[in-house]
């Protein structure tokens, strides 16, 4: 008999191809379950929210792993830090009904993308930097096109193909944090195939002058050459999934 | 005939022996110098406001230097930062008065202090992981203690003799950051050696409950073995540093 646990994970995605499984690299996944093979003595399998990109990070997206009943949950969570290495962490463990799938029980995702518009060597593993001119009056403008239910097909990567393009934003925001430092926050109950990376570096193409539709215009097309640039990974942070009340 | 430069300079400490100049060893000061010499073809002396230990970062520190008469700050300022490593980045280039000194005209210093309570890959390199339980409300209310004129002998490392031992502190915080997070603020018009990273060492050994004496008495005692461990370098960031009116 089994039990399923659910925690949350941080990492510096800059370690690490993505969050899944590749062969012959360093992905988020194989290290937690190597982790806990180390810890349990039984090969486990672990489920996320989401599989992020190459050099995405995350501060707190949800995952759950079925592990023998009779493990210990509070002994494996204060060991499993120590053998993670530096990069990974996981956090908030507690045993969920076999219901709870960190990926489909998802309710909300939130990301949070970072540019810089200086040369800033504190950030520079975590953010964008954009050293042309952005007119942030109009970026601030066309964020707010995004919010809502959309096809965004626009935003969507090829690879990928998901069953639907259709995404609920319930949050964008564009925060001034000073000193050059502007921080992207989105929350949707989903996310096409690297679409934030695509909104972002539209939004900037937008900010920069070298596109001149509005977002919502780019939006309704449904035309994947419309969009622009795709931001680079590092400036993303999977900030949080929510859930139902439970957790 | 020469002019002088007013300028702030933003590191990653990680990098670093600290800010001065050693033999055989990289130097905030010497990476900037270097780059300058690069630029301009004449040797100069880069001047600080203080000289930040190993590991040590900046966000904000003040600089000045001397170049000759012919020098373009705008030209320089736009080059400078593709010539410096990643790791040190340039700003807010301007002419000042011969008058100015980068260290002695400054008024206030201003520090930042980061833990972190639970393992976080995406803070390791910028907040110290300190794991044992500590009464945060406790803490917060020796911070209260600190502010004020004090002879700061107490936490004052030895190696250094500066000419007092007094500081004004006009600001100290301490932020609930969430998710294990809290940030030390401090500011004073002066700081002795190593008196913030012992300040903070002394607040959690404190919060831990392995000194029992409030921060006033340890203040007042003026006895540096009174003073609990000093804090790692890779939490603290030194913010910025104010002068006068004009700047």
């Amino acid at each position: 008999m089994s039990v399923r646990w659910f925690f949350r994970v941080e990492y510096d995605g800059s370690a690490f191809c993505g969050w899944q499984i590749q062969e012959n690299v360093d992905s988020v996944q194989s290290a937690l379950e190597k982790a806990f093979f180390t810890i349990l003595r039984v090969p486990v399998r672990v489920v996320g929210a989401g599989r992020t990109d190459s050099g995405v990070h995350s501060r707190g997206i949800g995952a759950h792993v079925d592990v023998p009943e009779t493990a210990d949950i509070v002994k494996c969570s204060y060991a499993i830090n120590g053998i993670l290495p530096f990069e990974i962490a996981v956090h908030d463990f507690r045993i969920v009904d076999s219901q709870f799938h960190a990926r489909f029980s998802a309710c909300e995702r939130q990301y949070r993308y970072t540019v810089v518009t200086r040369k800033s060597p504190l950030m520079r593993k975590h953010a964008w930097y954009v050293a042309l001119p952005v007119d942030w009056e109009n970026v601030q403008q066309q964020c707010g096109h995004i919010l809502g239910k959309h096809d965004f097909s626009t935003f969507c990567a090829a690879g990928h193909s998901p069953y639907s393009m259709v995404c609920s934003v319930s949050q964008v925001s564009l925060i001034d944090k000073g000193a050059g430092q502007w921080e992207f926050f989105i929350a949707a109950d989903r996310f096409v195939y690297r679409m934030v990376r695509s909104l972002v570096g539209t939004l900037i193409d937008i900010g920069h002058g070298k596109i001149t539709q509005s977002m919502i215009d780019l939006i309704n097309a449904c035309d994947r050459s419309l969009a622009g640039a795709t931001a680079p990974p590092h400036g993303l942070v999977m900030e949080y999934v929510k859930y139902g009340e439970s957790l």
